[in-house]
């Protein structure tokens, strides 16, 4: 058996190394030098080629090089092909990090201060304490989860949405489509952690906003897919929405001549919110493929029904 | 013996309604309606009229309305008149928002990326993991020690700088004037929570600034009179630093031609990091009154002769 890993050049030594170090014995490749394809029972990467299955007759696993699956959902693996998602510690802590900050730059209002530095104006604006700021979070994954743990220290207003019911202390969980609506109805800060799949497409979108308080702001650190960036143009052009921080865009790199470049109430970043260290998750995919050789169930596994 | 509240008028409102609650039986007066001068026993304020002893000549107690007390020092207050400060909660909460967004921005490289959403650039800076980014603490007070536990949580590789030795876990305790050099030189994102005294006066300067590690990052919201703001413009320009974030400048309001505001390596906000909550801060004032009364220290009391 081998595990073939299919990243970019720079991440490609990062993994060698670290699963190296992890695992002296394993049988590390690097694409494109695959060796005989047949010996490949495992693949690590972000992207798969879609003649995987044709390719390496014998692939037991995919290892996802991030928390998203999507991309892998319409190949079509057969079943004895595992995916699994990463869940590697600083992948998390970024996202927390990202979270964090974007939450208190909406809730400090540090946009509407950049704003007034460009016209050279000093002016105090009310303050809104932290316990009567209602943050919403999208998605009670690993991700959400952590993310909304840090932030109760904050003593923010903490609520979360997800499909299938949850129980988080001090956060007031909301399950299903029956009730995303009465989230959004608390939110003043939405955060989008989401998986991308049929159900959670265009999530974001002009009926949603509409029934969040006026004024409300939103972070998207799911996918470009979750949001409908025309009714986003449009919401914030009528001040439903006051501000997005967005590190997700249908098309990235984002295009050039792209509105939310310019837009005064638009904050870019390019898909850096959180990234896979591969110092620190090789000891997952490790562990991982030692589990499946026991015939035990990897950690992360994706239900592909569900498709996270 | 009653409470004089000198401040902003929708401040003194809220002043007002929350000391009532607290101790509703509390003579509690609201500049320019102080009565008979000589029944002025307390002064709850953030900047005391210069005449302040001879006009209320029984004043036995000053409250500074924020965390600073520098703008009290040069009044000469008679011994018997304590000075104390505010150590509210919510106050203490607001600097922990605003410094761990300050934090997180800097080592997240928001101010990069912005430059690049103004050149509608997509591109991915490398990351540096938190263990890996050395943040540094100036000043171990109420307000410095809060930030810090909260800083640790993101895994910060955390130091603090104080006049006097402090022990705190997980974090890298330096004292004293000949410790300065060897702290600012581990410090790549600098956090002034200064007291403004004769020898923190002009402490974020050239010769400090130069101590740190090339490309490193300031926070100031300590006091204007903290940044020797030419020898700031000089380290921007060179890339000895390479952002600041200013909550607090020399002249405030900062004037309307002053280079910072255009400035892009400079954040301003107006002085609002931190602020006194009334509605959180009324229980300490009357908690402080009640032990003056009783002969006791109150919380918070100002040693005059240190300056903080």
């Amino acid at each position: 058996m081998a595990l073939l890993v299919r990243t970019s050049p720079d991440r490609a030594a990062a993994w060698h190394t670290a699963l190296h170090q992890a695992a002296p014995d394993l049988d590390v490749r690097l694409w494109p030098e695959c060796g005989d394809p047949a010996e490949i029972t495992a693949l690590l990467t972000w992207k798969a080629p879609p003649d995987l299955v044709q390719r390496f007759p014998n692939l037991r696993v995919v290892f996802s090089e991030g928390a998203g699956v999507d991309q892998f959902l319409s190949l079509d693996l057969p079943e004895p092909v595992s995916l699994v998602r990463i869940v590697d510690p600083a992948l998390t802590g970024m996202m927390v990090e990202y979270g964090t900050w974007a939450t208190l730059a909406l809730h400090r209002q540090v946009p509407a201060y950049r704003r007034q530095q460009s016209a050279h104006e000093w002016t105090r604006l009310p303050h809104t304490l932290a316990r009567d700021r209602r943050v919403g979070v999208l998605g009670l994954g690993v991700l959400g989860r952590a993310l909304l743990e840090r932030l109760q220290l904050f003593a923010f207003d903490c609520a979360g949405w997800s499909r299938g019911a949850h129980a988080l202390d001090g956060v007031k969980c909301f399950a299903g489509a029956e009730e995303l609506q009465p989230f959004l109805a608390r939110t003043d800060i939405l955060i989008c952690l989401l998986p991308l799949t049929e159900e959670t497409r265009d999530i974001l979108c002009s009926a949603h906003f509409n029934a969040m308080p006026r004024g409300a702001a939103l972070v998207n650190c799911g996918r470009g897919g979750h949001l409908v960036e025309r009714d986003l143009l449009d919401a914030l052009a009528s001040g439903q929405l006051s501000h997005a921080i967005l590190d997700v865009t249908a098309r990235e790199p984002l295009p050039a001549d792209h509105p939310f470049w310019d837009h005064p109430r638009v904050t870019i970043t390019p898909h850096v919110a959180s990234d896979t260290t591969p110092a620190s998750a090789a000891a997952q995919v490790i562990e991982n493929l030692q589990r499946l050789q026991r015939g035990e169930v990897p950690v992360g596994l994706v239900d592909r029904r569900r498709g996270y």
